[in-house]
Parts: structure tokens; sequence; C-alpha cells
């Protein structure tokens, strides 16, 4: 029996989907083998990758200065790959911290050797935040921030639209969720297994002309132009996770593109955020109102221990994936696109039930 | 209907574990969820990825020195993180040049500041043999090498047992084909496309003391030691690949181990091999007879059209992945684990057939 999956990530997918992967798995695309056995040379899967690119760029509207990569490494590589190719040996970026995962690009930043100024923090207020107020340096190479945060439960609403250099964005976690305006980036990854598909791809879109201004020299495997110039065949990709992905997007598109899943995402949000405010308390949402996250829905309740009695309770009910990231503790709901409003139903007629059981 | 698959990789997997792939897909392990869907975080999927590395050290008979890692990036990620870590900033290490992976592991490792040493190289002969002769450094940081070479259809033998430093491997296109004697080492890994799983996985097999002795201080994703302390989990792992080799690790279990499978391919390489030697030169094995691959087996006919001739009526009988490697051309058939030897036969009696039409 299938659960409601409310996984941070990796996360739910679209029940057809997983039927459509399911079902094609002993011969894909009338090759004969699973797309696992196919070869990346393949003219069906060079296509297929080639379609899944394009499938990106509609569906964010993204123009032809534009390309889409499919790395690997996580965020956690990107972390490494932005700075060393964008502002090695002690150039100067700047960055905006909200959170766990904006904390760590900052960190491995300076690991990589780049001077990292911190144009604004949440830290202060235990990242309840997005800061609209940034102290940014005079002329650093990009200036980076996190669009939405899973530990924290807080989403970017408007971009800083007067930074001094272009903007560099970890998408990972709202990938695809809403339509986004671009035009003052250079660069954007997103780890897939939030929105996008199974873990161990990274989609990163990326100015072609922005790529030509990285490092020279640096490992093959850690230059943008490497996988700009190969088509991101340079070696073996992770050729399941990019065909996985690509019926993703097929799905997000016949469902209406993003303007209908940014509704859709809205709603599933509200049904949430007003179960959590009509509690009088009982549930407390952990995000200050202006910045929360329509995806990571963060919220405590009055004890630990009832905190505890919630999550396994919830299981029981097939409510899974409900608890709060380890550095924080408390609940959380991811509702990534593949989360239905039913599922949300169910969640908040549990919570509902629970009050009355526990208030 | 099922192809017979000769890819060079990716490549075929056992169909039993394909079809168990797709009857888990909606539901794994009782979760009520896919595996791509569940948490890496989650228990069973923690306790998924132990058991593999269990796994690839009971297969391998590897003692408690070594650990399994699970890495991404494949093995030309690896070309860099090995010398990055243990011969950085102008440090010495040998190498021996078998072909295209060795050539571009060496070249990666000079792109990453390492002093290469070639102690031996069979590029004037065409790659067509694995040097017995070594011209080592008096104290390298270690020799690497090429275990088998996919393009030229060469595999080593015995391994250099008076080599001045630690051996490292690029096991990639041999991996779990045969048993191997890696005393001498300290790290091997493999790209998981050819004998585990889907592309996006590399299994890395690191002594533990070796690991301690890489350079501190680079960036996390790059560190062998950051996969070491957090069990590979240090950010997501490619959970779905590392599910799929846990299946085909257990299914070379199944099959008898490393023992069985090795006199499997031997009898696999045999029944070909024989076939291009008992062909009185209409087909004409590359690889020096000492030197052969039970894994990639290249062999050109008399000419280049007969061979395009031969690829496409290959295809129509179902036999699919013969080309060779697009930088040598000619006929290249991988019999890695999961091709069966209904298969190779197949393929030997379309040769009987080809032959007699066409000789």
């Amino acid at each position: 029996m299938r659960v409601f999956n409310f996984n941070a990530g990796p996360a739910a997918l679209p029940i057809e989907v997983l039927e459509q992967v399911a079902s094609e798995m002993l011969d894909w695309n009338g090759t004969g083998m699973s797309i696992m056995e196919n070869s990346h040379r393949a003219k069906q899967v060079v296509a297929m990758a080639a379609e899944t690119e394009e499938l990106v760029k509609s569906l964010l509207n993204l123009g032809p200065e534009w390309s889409v990569l499919f790395c690997q490494g996580g965020a956690s590589l990107q972390f490494a790959m932005v700075p060393l190719n964008f502002a090695p040996d002690g150039q100067l970026a700047d960055f905006i911290d909200t959170g766990l995962w904006s904390t760590k690009a900052y960190q491995e930043a300076k690991q990589c050797g780049t001077q990292v100024h911190l144009a604004a923090s949440s830290a202060q207020d235990d990242f309840t935040y997005i800061p609209t107020d940034y102290n940014f340096s005079r002329s650093p190479k990009y200036v980076y921030l996190t669009s939405n945060n899973t530990v924290r439960g807080t989403q970017w609403r408007n971009f800083p639209a007067q930074a001094p250099a272009p903007l560099i964005a970890d998408l990972s976690s709202d990938f695809l969720s809403r339509r986004v305006d671009l035009s003052n980036f250079v660069l954007a990854f997103a780890g897939a297994q939030k929105n996008v598909g199974p873990a161990g791809l990274t989609v990163v879109l990326i100015k072609k002309d922005f790529a030509q201004t990285g490092k020279k020299g640096l490992p093959h495997m850690l230059d943008y132009r490497t996988y700009l110039d190969n088509g991101s065949m340079y070696n073996t990709p992770p050729v399941f996770a990019i065909y996985v992905a690509s019926l993703v997007f097929k799905w997000i598109k016949a469902e209406g593109g993003l303007e209908v899943i940014e509704k859709f995402n809205q709603l599933k949000g509200k049904t949430l955020y007003d179960a959590i405010d009509g509690s009088s308390g009982f549930y407390r949402g952990t995000a200050r109102a202006d910045s929360r996250s329509l995806m990571n829905v963060t919220f405590r309740l009055l004890s630990e221990d009832l905190e505890k009695k919630f999550l396994e309770e919830a299981k029981t009910q097939g409510l899974t994936g409900l608890g709060g990231h380890r550095s924080v503790g408390g609940v959380r709901a991811s509702l990534y696109n593949a989360v239905t409003q039913t599922a949300v139903e169910s969640l908040t007629g549990f919570m509902a039930e629970f009050m009355k059981k526990n208030g």
C-alpha cells in the first residue's frame, strides 16, 4: 500500500512516472533493453537527454543564452564547483545566509579559497526569515543565495533586484515548483531528489557566456565547460536519473506547466498553513509569515513529547516523513510537486483529530 | 522483445534484477514508496547501503582494513580525486599506460599538479598488450594501472608484484568478473555501469589507513575521508543506483560468487575467441593473445565495409552494441557478467553464418 510521503528529499514522485518506469524496465523505447542497459552514446539516449534539456528550458522559459547541464555530486559538489570556477584564488563573492545549506555553501567556498562576504544573514533569529536588507560588498564576482530552505521552512519571494553582481542560486528544494524570474541570474542548480527525480543527478542552469569566464585548468569534472562542450556526456552521465527526470518534466508539462503547478502548490500550502494558524497555538509555525515556504512547512507542538506522539501516530495513519531535520527537530511536511492535495488534506484531517484528543 | 546486449557500458544487467526493480517500483521493502522516494536517512535505506558495502567486501574477501565507498562522477572524477588526495603539489606518481582510460587518468593527474612518470606503456604498439616490464621511479606515492581496457580489449592477468609503492587501479570494466588479489593495492574503483548497475555510481575500495594520508583541506566532496567518515552519506548518495547494485551483488552471490562467475566468464570468452581464431583470418582479434580481455572482445573483419555490413546484419538478428569504440572502430563484444552463454553462442552462430555468406 502506498503511503502519503512528506519526505524532505529524496521525496515523493508522481505515481504515473513510477508506473511508466516500471512498465519500461525490461524494454525502453523499443530498444529491447532497460534504459540502464542502453549506451549513453546510443541515438535514442542522446535524443532523450537533449529532449530533457529542452523540457527544462521550455518549462522555465529560458532563452538560447542558457544551457542545461546534467552533473553529479549533488548541491554539495556545486558548493565547491561554483567558487572554484568563478571566485578562485582569493576572489570575492557575496553570500546571503538563510540556513544550513547556504551556511554549508559559503563555508565550502572558503575551503576553496574564495574570499567570502556575508551580505545578509538571519542566523541571529534562528533563520526564521529571508532577509530583505543587504550589505553587499562593492564588487563581488557573484551573489549567492538559497531559494528555499528545507530545514527552516523559509522561501524567497523576491530575489535581490539591486545586487552589485550577477546572482547564483541553489534552487534544489523549490526547483520547478513555481514560476521564477532568472534574468538576474547566471547560474542556478538543483539536486534532483526533491521535485525532479532520483538522487544522483544535479540539474545546472548556466548562461553560456558566464561559463566561459570560469577558471581554466581545473580538473575536467569540476569545470562547467566540460559539461557544456560535451552535451553533459564527457563521461557517462547518470542516464537513469536523467530519464526519470524527463518523465517528471513531461508530467509537469501535462499538468499545465509551472503556472498551474504553482497554483496547485499555493493551495496545498494554504491548506496546511491555515490548519496551523487555526489551531489556537496547538501547532506553531516556525517561519515568519512573510518568509514561509510552500515546499517545506515546519511547525512545532507544545512539547517534544507531544511531537513524538504526533509523528508516531501520523505514521500509523500512513502519513510518513514528517520528522523535522535532525538539526532542529519538530515537524516538517514537505509538499513537493508530487504531493497531492489529498495527501495534504489527510494530514490536516489527522492534525485536527490529534488536536481534539490532545489539546 | 529483449535483445542480446553486447554494450561496452552502460551494459547488460541480469534480467532477474530488472524484474525485481520493476516489481518494487511502487513499494520498496514494505515502505509504501519507491526506493527513489525513500529518505537516505531512513533506517531501511541506511541498512541497505551498509549491507551493500558488506556484500562487496564478502564477494572480494576484503578484510576489515578496507572500506567500500559510494561516490559519484564516474572514473573520470576518480582520475582527479586520486592525485588530488595522494600525489598533490608536484608529488610523484607512476602510471602504466594501457590505453584510452589510463591515458586520461595520467593526463588528469598532470592537470591536478601531480608529477607523472610513465613506468610502462604499450602506446607504440597500439595498446595491443599489457606490458610486463616496468621502469618504475624510485619512490612514487603510488603506481596506477587500469585492470581491463574496454577500447583495446586487453586485460591484466598478473599485477606488478615488485612495485616500489602501493598499487591503485581502475577496475571499472572487470570489477567482480573474476577473483582478484588486492593485497598490494590501497585503492581501487569501478564505475558501476559495466558489472554493477546503473551509471551514476562509483564503487571505491580504499584501505582505511591509506585514506588518512590524503591531503587535508580539499573540497569535501573530493576528500575520501568525507565518504569514509559518513558511511558515504555526507550528502544524499545515489540511492537508486546503490539499490540496483545491491541486487546485482546478491545475484552474483546466488550464482556462486566470483569463483563461479570467473569460470562462467572464461567459458564465454573461450567460446568467442575460438570462433575468431577458427575463422582462418576472416575475423582477426586485435589484442595479443596473452593480453586478451574476457570482458571486451575486440576484432576486425577484412574491410570497414564488411564490418559495417556485419554490424548492421547482427542488429537485425537482435545482436546489439557490437560496434567498436568510436576512437578505433571495428567490432567489440562486451561479455560482462550479465551476458549469457546463450547470447555468446547466438553471436558465434551469427558469425559463422556471416562468414559463410561473405567469406
